[in-house]
């Protein structure tokens, strides 16, 4: 058993090393211009500003969790969970860290490969993607790996000893990841809309500035909030969507291989709870392989480059899955019990691309939906408005159908664990996904440094034509997303059942009903605070902005430099003041209600996972679908550019905005994060 | 029992004759000027013309479930339950009939009476109110009690007969009344604000008239819509309510006796299922004395008067109920049993006013969230749309607490019976309820009519005043309908239990997950068909009046007549063309799911519940926050009328106003109508 989990950590060693070459090539690339390399300075600068800034509040909030932890469990023998605490927030900031620092030099590095060829500009986004990706899976699955090593040399694989004891400990790593994904989404989140509203409310509409103007005081910013929001913030929040996927799993293999399997060998049984370990490592080693399918010669499509990577990965992964599937239990290759898991995973698989063409459908251009949002802004703004709201509340119907079926299906095949297992199915080749997920962020800035360093327009549009590619390819991941979000929060629910001994939460039992209310409420009132959050910290930047404008003379006309840094400090010190009161609400929520009953905190958990995949779909949703009406207007619409429609159709867009980028994606975390919790203070409970 | 029953039919009728009483003396007013009288009698075509409109789709509908409710009950015995739905259904829409009649009447009456006196303006508009209210008690009642006797007659007052039989048909009048209301809200809702968005977006704000101008074509379906969607579809919504919280609680009667008191003999438990009858009974005696409180003397404050009438009402009843508690029951006052079925009621009214402060305090003029929303509108229609959905989806932190609260604490003096208790005990003086929301929509009416008819300025003034009263007398009634509708759902859930013999509902069983996951789409899903439906009316009522104004020579100059015809027209079709779609989905769903397996329905049920009360809190609380934004605009906050942020402000108010007045009503309906239809179908799927 033990070979088997270092053999796992090599493969995480792998990922790393991995980075560091990739890291290295983008390191050795051309930076272009003087020009381009200070302005890329001043986004460094800026992105790094914010880390530290987060860090140091989030390092605070980390210490006093972990004593909490220490003193709750004390009484229980052993304190150590608030070691898996520490060294879950510590992966899951690592990852981040070295996500935006190659992002960062990444995106002007795009910019100068750019001016040669589309291929060379999307050779070095995609690897400074490629970085971010491997760094998530390997720190995962290091930190996963040596805490399980650590703990079963102290403890032993024997079944008591790895459900009682091994796995509590363990389900604090989770924790750690989940509440600093919940900060960083949260924290980037208000950021990179905070200043993307400021940048385009007063530069772009009152002052009449093309896109990423250089004379915009927000500019920069804006730029910095790719990073900050989409490059750091989606990789905290992938890392927790893998570590709670394959902690979840864990916990259940051993009821299903006792339970549904009838397997009374403890030796055996424990196989179950390494097998997602051994997935996931061997999901890194497909990922890598795969990143090598991204390439295109010169006049391809990157598109085509960029889904062969990521449906390749999938591709690979089922029959990967098969072989690890029957080696790691020692059951046949046809055997029923290989073959079901192996089913619930494709199952999960099979759901998210469901979810993700749902998706699509409700939100690319061209659509019905979006056409219909697009025709809305010619009566106005309000009915722009309320046509998207009623397309985000339609979207929701096909992705939850999605959902109820894949959680019967997989449960049918496998249990609880086949529900684990499906949303595992989805997060096994994560590496690759997010490498082709933080490749868009990189394109997009590329983009902005091209305009703002003054170089040939087709460079600026060799940069545009990678930064639509990456945006089409991103509704996979979101479908991803959101399908093994609901499947994860599920399974941590089902783990949490487990730990905390609960036989069955009776909906017709009043506690339990109430909490499914008192959960169900908790997304709406965490996606309020998020959203204004984003107003309050928009308005600062606003009266800013506008100031510059009034009382720098010459910054209209380029004559006189923008004060950039102002706009920086702003955006950083709105977000890291207000993301602490959703993240504490989440947190503390699940605590305060498991004290009062574990049937009202079952409760909870049922009402905020429904809920929450519900408002997440329909904020999503309807941003994406604002965004590309406004866009589809720009392409020359219903009148184009600068017409009333176009005025109405960029309000949409703007309400949108901490729809789709501040609270939506949060929400996916969230739900997790309030499951995690409540997985982590059962033993307390019971 | 018979004699109990029989009085409670006499309770009904004394209703009825209370109200022919009144609506003659408001039939005997003056009606003022030939022009009054033109203008109020277009009202009344057109709000007559819609009413047979729809009753004709109705009928259809009506005769086509009438069909298959006795088709899958042919099987069981009995047909009866299509008489049942019938009669329900013939009694709602009788009720929205009688009331709008009066209304239609008492509009143009209370402007003439307004032009003596602001007291005799009030008390012509409250007469026309309070028969309105008269009516849906007294029709509730006498059907409820007529069929009562019948099937009793026929079967017997056997605990097995009036609980296997009786009260099974009785649930079709249930199914009758909810049916009717979903389509009377969604159709009166739609009607009502396609009209109003008309008339704001091209006569207010494109060609510059004032409020209710007669130059303004779609100026009379305006007014035509306030008596459809306030008063009919109000009207049909309470009956509903009424009914639905009364069946409720008769069907959770036995079970609560049988299995919480121990009561053993069959007669004494049926008194449980009698009580509340006998309860709303004299809910009707204590609502008529009541009325008699709202008088006001010369100079007094009608608000004083109209709060006097309903929390009277409020504090009567308890006595009152007291004492019914007892006598029915046959134990002393003092007993815990009565004193625990009184504390549920009381319990679900304090949970009511509780609602009712938090609505006001996120939507009345003055408060906080109001003001921040006005001052959001400084920086455009994005901020201030933002703004509003934000604090929408804050204001379910407090009812949905209370809710939970209501819930646990009801179901500890008196298990599921006490949480129906609660939800009844909001409804009990539903009569005097309505009266004074009924009262709004006439003094509404009453304004538009004098300005219309070009009164003197002080007729206006006092007819705004009358209705600045309603309005905030309005957030009681809010609150007690949100609030039952949740505890009546609830009861009506538990009643499905009883019914379709369902022992646990278990959270863990993944089929009974996928169903909350399903029944919590359900409310996005309707609420998106609501607000798209009020988008296309109102976008053809747009194209409408825009053509009148450009094709009408002399129109815009006051020389030409407007053709109101033409509007009223659109108004109408569209929304009953529209109506079917959302109604169809609400009632089939339950039954397509209970078919597939109880389970799955009963996991609907719950989902539906949670996030329908969260969505119309939200919905509903958002549209009234934006609507008192604008109107403290309008009063001068911000720079007042005409300014950029009082058009934001506009902007706010028109999303707002399919969500508050089309989608959030309906929904408090749909959660129960879902219900209901559940606990019909709950036989045939046991």
């Amino acid at each position: 058993m033990t070979t088997i989990v270092a053999a796992v950590l090599g493969a995480g060693v792998i990922a790393l090393v991995f980075a560091w070459f990739k890291a290295q090539s983008v390191a050795r690339a051309e930076v272009g211009t003087e020009r381009m390399a200070e302005i890329a300075g001043y986004i460094r600068e800026g992105a790094m500003a914010f880390l530290a800034a987060e860090y140091r509040v989030l390092a605070v909030f980390v210490v006093a969790v972990a004593v909490m932890l220490a003193g709750g469990y004390w009484a229980r023998g052993t304190s150590l969970i608030a070691l898996s605490f520490v060294v879950g927030a510590t992966c899951s900031g690592l990852a981040g860290f070295f996500g935006m620092r190659v992002a960062t030099l990444a995106n002007v590095r795009t910019t100068a490969a750019a001016r040669n060829s589309l291929n060379e500009g999307l050779n070095v986004a995609f690897a400074g993607g490629s970085v971010m990706g491997m760094c998530v899976v390997g720190l995962g699955i290091i930190g996963l790996s040596s805490l399980l090593l650590l703990y079963t040399g102290m403890y032993g694989w024997g079944v008591e000893d790895v459900t009682e004891t091994v796995l509590t400990l363990l389900s604090g790593f989770s924790l750690g990841a989940s509440s600093i994904a919940l900060f960083a989404r949260v924290g980037g989140g208000i950021y990179t809309k905070a200043a993307d509203v400021g940048a385009d409310l007063v530069g772009k509409v009152e002052a009449g500035l093309p896109e990423d103007d250089p004379r915009n005081p927000a500019a920069i910013a804006d730029c910095v909030g790719d990073n900050v929001g989409d490059v750091a913030g989606m990789g905290a929040d992938l890392f927790e969507s893998y570590v709670g996927a394959i902690i979840g799993a864990m916990i259940l293999g051993v009821p299903f291989a006792a339970n549904r399997l009838g397997i009374t060998d403890g030796s055996e049984q424990v196989l179950y709870v390494v097998l997602p370990l051994v997935l996931a490592a061997l999901g890194i080693i497909v990922s890598i392989g795969c990143t090598f399918l991204v390439r295109t010669s010169e006049g391809g499509n990157p598109q085509k480059a960029l889904n062969m990577g990521e449906f390749g990965s999938v591709a690979i992964m089922i029959p990967v899955a098969w072989v690890a599937i029957a080696l790691t239990t020692g059951n046949a290759y046809t055997d029923p019990d290989t073959l079901r898991i192996l089913g619930a995973m494709v199952l999960g698989l099979v759901g998210g691309v469901v979810i993700a063409l749902a998706t699509e459908h409700y939100t690319a251009t061209g659509t019905k939906p979006v056409n219909e949002i697009a025709a809305a802004s010619l009566t106005g703004e309000a009915t722009t408005v309320i046509a998207g709201l009623a397309v985000g509340m339609r979207s929701t119907a096909i992705p939850v159908c999605t959902i109820a079926l894949a959680l019967i299906g997989a449960h049918y095949l496998s249990g609880l664990y086949g529900i684990a297992m499906a949303g595992l199915g989805m997060l096994c080749t994560v590496g690759i996904q997010l490498a082709v997920d933080a490749y868009g962020p990189i394109a997009d800035n590329a983009g902005g440094i091209a305009e703002m360093s003054d170089l040939p327009p087709e460079v600026r549009e060799r940069t545009d034509l990678l930064d639509a590619v990456g945006n089409t390819t991103a509704a996979i991941g979101k479908g991803f997303a959101i399908g093994s979000a609901a499947l994860t929060a599920l399974a941590l629910f089902s783990a949490f059942r487990t730990q905390a001994n609960l036989e069955t939460l009776n909906l017709l039992d009043p506690i339990v009903m109430a909490g499914v209310f008192i959960g169900g409420m908790v997304p709406f009132v965490f996606s309020a605070m998020a959203m204004k959050a984003v107003g309050d910290a928009a308005g600062e930047m606003i009266e800013e902005v506008r100031r510059q404008f009034r009382e720098i003379p010459g910054l209209l006309e380029g004559t006189a430099p923008a004060e950039y840094a102002r706009c920086v400090e702003i955006s950083t010190r709105a977000s890291i003041r207000r993301m602490m009161a959703p993240g504490i609400l989440a947190v503390s929520v699940p605590v305060v209600m498991g004290f009062v009953s574990k049937e009202l905190l079952g409760g909870v958990l049922a009402g905020v996972t429904v809920t929450g995949v519900l408002m997440a779909l329909f904020m999503s949703n309807a941003g994406g679908a604002w965004d590309n009406a406004k866009k589809t207007i720009e392409q020359g619409a219903h009148g184009g550019k600068g017409t009333d429609a176009h005025r109405a159709a960029v309000v949409g867009d703007t309400v949108g905005d901490p729809f789709k980028d501040t609270a939506g994606p949060a929400l996916n975390i969230l739900i997790k994060l309030m499951a995690v919790v409540a997985v982590v203070i059962a033993p307390l409970i019971r």
